[in-house]
């Protein structure tokens, strides 16, 4: 039996926009990325993938795009779990800067660092920095052990548990798992599935708003690697714009 | 000490715009819907009520809702459980008829009746009807339990073990507790909670998109009978206005 494991980035923010580095800063949808997460409910029905469950970070452009998806999806009543484990990478002292700005001030070699390297983190956010989560209720629980910034490495690190102890159990159970988050957290989750290595996921990009479908098999191995997007095309054009960002 | 309960009704359906009956049929909010689910959630933060879990129906006037408001709210991020027992009342074979008509055909006694009757439901829709659930994914598991109709006792009996089972343990854990439901399922929940009797619920309407506060005693009764409406000269208003529908 194979299980069916959908994966969606979210739709564009209003930082993906303005090319702002986000993180975990709790930025919205813009009306474009509303757009995208509507068609990528339409393509999970022209494709029959029908969730049972979703599973979203704690970031509201997940959220959304989760609920936007759903609804158009016609799935909109399905269960919902929530994680900070599938939030996006926390960019530490990077959230809020202007990503040509900082490409500018920083040079390429530090910038492609902090943006594609595996185990190399941006410096850590200040206690209270204006773009920090101190304070915020729904980390609460995290105390200390909030990041405060993350490599791709930590990423995965703080995904897996998750993916062990939530995501593996609804998919043995025969769910369709909807999985709605961010760009690093999803390189992270297609990395540990695909097995691909450490120097190879700097060049994995995902496309926003357009649904990764994977079967995976009784090991939760992907029957095809790389899984299969439900819109091809439109996935080769976007991975394409995003390896670009910054230039 | 005392637990926090809010009930929000879900924002003006298109199909309360049209004046049309509802009842299981899954239809969206209209524009006026969402802006009041939005200001549902505004009020919570001025009321300083922040939800650390959300309840919703299987219906997406309910769902929308409860996710415009916690946008809103900024509690976007807390958990999510949903249940058929939450739905609005089954109407019968009166979903998706218009209610001055019916109010017209059938007359005003046995219009009342049906509407605020205690005990008395709508005949049974037919299977297979235009606007039967049959069929529908998110009742499969009801098979042949799924209702054909529902009368105010209906509402009330399938809906208690659902506030027994998932929302009184919230309650018990502390949890400050959103239920995004429908006229008729809040009714049942108030008529409970408040004692009221199955000749007084007729004569209680509850409008759309305003916030009622309960504080619960440790016996889960209300601090303040009825509750507080967090805008209750707007509660006021569109109370007298439902109490005239189909006039």
């Amino acid at each position: 039996m194979t299980a069916t494991l959908v994966l969606l980035r979210h739709g564009e923010s209003e930082w993906n926009a303005l090319n702002l580095f986000t993180g975990w800063v709790d930025v919205p949808l813009s009306e474009k990325g509303r757009t995208e997460a509507a068609r990528g409910g339409e393509l999970l029905v022209e494709a029959g993938v029908l969730p049972d469950v979703v599973h979203t970070s704690l970031l509201r452009r997940a959220i959304t795009t989760a609920h936007l998806a759903l609804d158009a999806a016609d799935r909109h009543w399905i269960d919902v779990r929530r994680s900070w484990r599938l939030n996006e990478r926390h960019y530490g002292a990077l959230q809020g800067k202007d990503k040509k700005q900082t490409l500018a001030e920083f040079g390429e070699e530090q910038f492609m660092l902090w943006r594609r390297s595996y185990d190399t983190p941006p410096p850590e956010i200040e206690q209270g920095a204006e773009f920090s989560q101190d304070g915020d209720p729904r980390y609460a629980a995290l105390g200390g052990d909030m990041p405060r910034t993350e490599c791709l490495k930590d990423v995965v690190a703080r995904m897996l548990p998750y993916w062990e102890e939530a995501v593996v159990p609804d998919l043995r159970a025969g769910k369709v798992v909807l999985l709605a988050a961010h760009g690093n957290s999803l390189r992270a989750l297609v990395k540990h599935l695909d097995g691909i290595s450490d120097e190879a996921i700097a060049g994995l990009n995902i496309p926003t708003g357009i649904p990764l479908l994977y079967r995976l098999d009784d090991e939760l191995r992907p029957v095809q690697p790389g899984g299969e997007y439900l819109d091809p095309q439109a996935a080769a054009a976007a991975a394409a714009a995003v390896a670009n960002q910054g230039r």
